[in-house]
């Protein structure tokens, strides 16, 4: 398997995933305004465009990831499907939170979800750069060991979403809120470790020729 | 992010927004006739066709954007995510206006979500085109000002139509169906400026090289 | 917009629609067994297999006709998506006539949007191919109306569907079998129509080369 | 139609169908805790995941099948879309299982299904390698016998997993585990017989060339 076709693949189901969390936001009761409809709708929205975002974030990052891989291989790709049976699941516990208006156990299936979702994730690069595995040679390990650290601290923040969910939801909702923010917002420090591990692999490559 | 790999992504979002709205139409009362289904589904079929066309006009316009676009950045690839929550948004207003059969709050819902949109979409030109931010360097300032006028212009509509939902539905829905068909039906204007600036590109590098 | 992306974004909507017609076939009534519930579905297993050959179909003659479309231009484009607006709108009578055991409103609803999808599909080809306006210069004439009567008949066909489906249901469904079919089995004198249309302008282009 | 033109339509088709899966999620009933919508919805979280499993198996599969087509035609077009159908179907039984939490009947039809998938990938198969109608000139035809019987075992497990589902449904149910577990585990005589068949391939045209 190419690692094109495997990125054509994943960016459909991310398309995919990201357009179907629209079909949660339905029109009713019957008889009701369409004013009355919205108003009822509101809090769905708020978890459709929150769910998009996060969506979408981790389309960037799979993105982010695939650029610093070289090669594909077997258990690679089905790491890769594991990922995406864990994204395609994400539209399930957001109506879910919908449904509920973001109750206990809804917050703590969401946050669980994305924290499944991050730590596929960071299997599926820690399996690619250990030990240079997937990655080209001259790969820095120090930016790996970088990328582990933003890919867990989510995994962080959404433990204490959970923990917090039983006492203060608005404390959890807030920091679900918070992730994708801190990856859309400009990052110069997280941009310039790409762009130096970007250049550390050409400079490699330009001695090896 | 290259251009090309954004591009997919937002056309196969596009395709899927444009396919879902077909979701809206659903046979029933159960145990009626095919026909009687059908004289029922009616409004619902009228809404479906102007959301693909509304849908297949953004699709066109994106395209159109991005062919000036030369280069891509972080803040450009959030405003083209934040164009596609909009975008994907679109069906729910379809239908709660199929549900209210076009009452006043779901035509100004609709509309409203068309003002965002052609807004989000509005941002990205400007971001992209300002100080020939992600454009090449021989684009012409002049033909960014025309698309946003362009680009405002049913902005200025739609909030007509926002105006006239409480007194005349005909006139908010008539004004929906006008700016669709303005950007279909054969607009020499339009189509020579857009020349004149792929033109002045080219002219541009030729002289540089 | 270039030939190749409006033939991706045509093809991700063609591949959506035949996938969503699967939604139509939901389990039901709640309670019954997974027998009796396929039992209960059967007719629709049978709409969604008809469907999804005509969709097919439909796909495999737009993937034919643009081999001999040389250029796109506006007009082009918009009837492209009309066909697509038909395209995706026939999951909706085929919904209808599952729901209504194929009652006469339902088979006219059906064939009568299938009799819309080939004038369509007509309307562009010949808007392409009169005096070659966006074909190759040695594009033989002759083949393009060779072509407009391979479209034209399943609008005949479908018309006798409609006229018999008051009468004798049968005789209209075996007819909107027997469309698809005339196009899936073996056709040699199909095939030798676009074998000879492709080598006349392959020789075209050896000429002027 | 180009080889490459029908992976990417199977590609999106094979993209769909494995997203559409999560739709049978749904929360309810209306009122209860977000919990307890989960409890009760596990059962299909479980058929969400094996089904989202043995897809991406299909896809795999597909593509490892069209790894060694060199040429395609008219009738491997349509095998092709006649397993696209099959393919676009199993969200249906997969819903089946779902909303009968695997009953007998529900058994045997998800089973028949991923019989009739296997079958219909064979007959692809057998129709491109038979006197190597569809394959370049070097394939070893000792290979195309090897990946018949690859596709064939699990008709046999699926046949067995019918046979039990009347009896003990557990066993029905580990066996459908079973198979996609096969293929995604590491399988060093597998990956040694595509090695081999590849380099048989490259070493044919090594000696042409």
């Amino acid at each position: 398997m190419s690692k094109g076709r495997l990125e054509a693949f994943c960016d459909g189901v991310f398309a995919i995933v990201i357009t179907l969390l629209v079909l949660d936001l339905r029109p009713g009761p019957p008889g009701s305004s369409g004013y009355a409809m919205f108003v009822l709708a509101w809090p769905k929205v708020l978890v459709y465009a929150l769910s998009f975002i996060i969506v979408g974030v981790y389309w960037v990052s799979h993105h982010n990831m695939l650029h610093f891989v070289a090669a594909t291989d077997r258990l690679f790709l089905w790491l890769n499907l594991l990922l995406l049976l864990v994204v395609a699941f994400i539209p399930y516990p957001a109506s879910l939170m919908s449904a509920t208006h973001a109750d206990t156990g809804s917050i703590r299936i969401y946050a669980g979800t994305l924290c499944v979702t991050n730590f596929v994730g960071l299997l599926m690069w820690l399996y690619a750069t250990t030990s240079r595995r997937l990655v080209s040679p001259g790969f820095p390990l120090g930016f790996a060991r970088f990328v582990v650290c933003i890919h867990s601290a989510p995994i962080v923040v959404y433990g204490i979403a959970i923990a917090f969910a039983g006492w203060q939801r608005s404390v959890s909702l807030a920091l679900l809120v918070f992730v994708p923010l801190f990856f859309i917002l400009p990052n110069p420090f997280l941009d310039r470790q790409i762009r130096a591990a970007t250049w550390a692999i050409r400079e490699h490559e330009g001695q090896v020729d």
